[in-house]
């Protein structure tokens, strides 16, 4: 408590005096006061520590080991199921046995869709099997399934033009993949968009750059006063085959059928675990991944590695016995997938505590090699970042770009918290995003020991550091559009 | 007839005299006769005519648009199918309609396995539906499935390590993919080698480099006094994971339902059609390419794009009104993936006439960009067609290689025929093979364009040069494996 004045007046000089020059893109040289570039440089030897540890050490490869054992016992974990309850009853016992601190569940509302038997079918001209996975939230079918007449479309522009054709049909959409953000409107919307003109059911091509015939899920919304349809995605192969099809004059009958259906609320769980500081263990660095996932696959990119190389960041702190100032909290944030809901409600409990926070770490954008970090803050939050990264030169040229990316702590950053996620190689991430094909051989052991590094390297340097990082200016609203849902 | 001792003569000169440097892996320059070069070159202009026609003329996309149609409308064609007897009858129509000479189908017993319904899922430790499909051949399971306790082998080598722990067991197979020739020989005799030490059934890891959760299928065979058990691919993610399990000492249950059975032959076609020769009309330059599939996806590039770049080269020529002094003549082989069967009965049925073949091409592992060809022949043939592919220079540096692959034209390689099949950029070949993933999405208008072009220029060249390319020496058996059937 009394070196909070100091803190005080080293931030505002900080804030006030620091030429800090920022690419957006790439990370470039800042220039902070020398005390505190020497205070950063400083945490040279203890870097170097956890980055052998993690990567040449005792801990090497244990991210991985930690993350396939817990992917293939468990398997998916959707919002609701029973898998999901018991990984985390398994990740709060073996955070206790880890000798973690603070360990506890807090409890959550979460939504309960379950998805059931589903099939989609191309009646005419020909029959032909349609790959398909319904969407969260999306309502089922009689238990006949609906069979109509489809069009397809390629943009909601096409769709307005075509609007007298959509009454009683099922509406397809072949949208081009230009971007997740942008292309998953029609997967977020074309539910309701294809309702209001009259259609009984949609079709959507699934929402990634590259298919293996690969059908992808996620979650779709429906507008208010708009009459609730049954809406899927299937292959992107599919959604050309039914456009050329159609293109070719030749009438499409398909048949969808789904069980789909959203049951009561039912509780789950955030999970929290902590090194908790030495000095202002009310002060707190966030390490956090969602451990929940579609129910698909074993989740194990999506957002099994973000969730554990948080968890297992602090666990390697506990192991190297080093504990910072301030405390650093591992969070594993529940029903993400289903529209943040384990974070938000958790953000919002926790509102009296947010002046507390030094700084909020997500991963959720897959865990691939390290490229550095996301960053939302001061140019002086960026530019401490930046140091820090340096010490991590063993692991590779480390960047800092803006701005952050990341569903669960947006609510945080929004409020003026710092927030960093991790930015990786993840060119191929959505490839694997919402599907089958999302499992434990999408990671590699390697990567996730860098993850886990930089994690740990980062959340306990700035944990222990001298000064408090300020907070931004509240955002009214998020100018960078959520990943993921 | 009267220039046939010309011919002779020339022929003999080139054999011995000429010096032909050819580089195994890639072209390399060929010294050739000065008055052969001359000769070649001279079709300069009518090379220039048909790429131009093909690439950026009035044929540009037409061969897309002719095999986007044809597997759209048909879709995958097995042999034995209803779907490949109608796609064999559109073609014929198509070929009649568009002129082609000697338009026939010729008739062939082919096999008739038909995979019906089929599931695995794993029962113990956890349920866990895994994607599989069944193998070409494969008996199929009694109605309830087989259930058994699964014993997981990394290869043939651990299999009889571990002989003792086999009987009753399904044994699943987690081969690591070094290359299809060497890692397929799992598919094609795991289930006999397990079968030996008393397994009930088998599961083998697809064999490709590359998965999204994607199962594989393709041919299997029994070897003669084993008992036949069910045989079936899962997927690279779940042969993985269930080794993992196994690994970490947990016992595996697992179901496997197949309703695949053998049935008696049916008759099928191989697809004549023919620019007939001017001059030498019994001579004959053969292009070819399979029409049947797998029953799974469409087939397109497997071997759609083979045999509809063979077909399209010579509704090329027509339309061109290039008539060559030999016939030239598209083969759509029937039943290539249950055995080469369609080829085998062929070229059995043809052998008095093979003396008459001037080359055989063929195209079987994907029509992706070309790079030249593969030959199999005399370094004669070898220096002809590397100067003939010299004239193709517009469409890029295209080379030979030995050997030729490619199964259909195999016997007839193997009894000195000269043989060339397209070489092309096809390294995610093996991503797509035998998978739903098989689609006209594979395939690019530009790359079957040029392969239409490439195949269209060397089979009129060599079908109007005023030598007969000489025949090697028979093989007793190919030096090189045979692919894909």
């Amino acid at each position: 408590m009394e070196n909070s004045f100091l803190f005080l007046i080293v931030t505002l000089a900080c804030v006030v005096n620091v030429t800090c020059k920022l690419n957006k893109k790439q990370s470039a040289e800042c220039e902070l006061p020398e005390n505190l570039m020497k205070e950063i440089d400083s945490y040279a030897p203890v870097v170097k520590t956890i980055v052998e540890a993690a990567v040449n050490g005792t801990y090497k490869g244990a991210t991985w080991q930690e993350l396939a054992y817990f992917v293939d016992k468990f398997g998916s974990r959707i919002s609701g199921s029973k898998a999901l309850e018991d990984s985390i009853d398994y990740v709060l016992e073996r955070s206790h046995k880890l000798k973690l601190d603070n360990v506890h569940g807090e409890t959550v509302k979460v939504p309960n869709w379950i998805r059931g038997k589903e099939s989609a079918s191309l009646m005419k001209p020909r029959v032909k099997h349609l790959a398909m996975l319904g969407l969260g939230y999306s309502v089922g079918t009689p238990p006949e399934g609906i069979t109509a007449k489809a069009i397809v479309v390629k943009s909601f522009a096409e769709l307005k033009q075509r609007a007298a054709e959509v009454p009683g049909c099922i509406v397809v959409y072949n949208q081009k993949f230009v971007s997740y953000n942008e292309t998953v409107q029609y997967r977020s919307h074309g539910a309701s968009e294809a309702a209001k003109l009259g259609a009984v059911a949609v079709l959507i091509r699934s929402v990634t750059p590259f298919s293996l015939y690969t059908p992808h899920t996620g979650m779709m919304s429906y507008a208010s006063n708009v009459k609730q349809i049954p809406a899927a995605c299937i292959t992107v192969e599919d959604a050309a085959l039914l456009n050329r099809i159609a293109d070719r004059g030749d009438d499409l009958q398909i048949n969808i059928k789904m069980e789909a259906k959203n049951y009561p609320d039912v509780e789950s769980r955030n999970i929290i675990s902590e090194v908790t500081g030495t000095v202002l263990p009310e002060k707190v660095v966030v390490v956090s991944g969602h451990i929940d996932s579609w129910d698909v696959g074993q989740g194990a990119m999506d957002d099994g590695g973000g969730a554990f190389i948080s968890w297992n960041a602090l666990i390697l702190l506990r192991k190297l016995g080093l504990q910072a100032r301030r405390t650093i909290r591992s969070i594993m944030w529940t029903c993400e997938e289903l529209g943040i809901v384990g974070a938000t409600q958790y953000i919002r409990s926790h509102k009296s505590e947010e002046s507390n926070l030094q700084l909020v770490m997500e991963s959720d954008m897959g865990t691939f090699t390290p490229l550095g970090l996301e960053v939302t803050g001061t140019e002086l939050v960026k530019c401490i970042l930046q140091r820090v990264l340096r010490l991590l030169k063993p692991m590779g040229e480390l960047g800092i770009r803006s701005p952050h990316g990341g569903p669960d702590i947006e609510e945080w950053v929004n409020s003026g918290v710092p927030g960093a996620s991790l930015w990786n190689k993840n060119d191929r991430y959505f490839w694997y995003h919402h599907t089958n094909a999302d499992t434990i051989a999408v990671e590699s052991p390697h990567a996730l020991d860098k993850g886990t590094a930089l994690f740990a390297a980062v959340s306990y340097v700035i944990a222990d550091l001298s000064i408090d990082l300020p907070h931004h200016g509240k955002k009214s609203h998020s100018k960078h559009p959520i990943y993921h849902q």
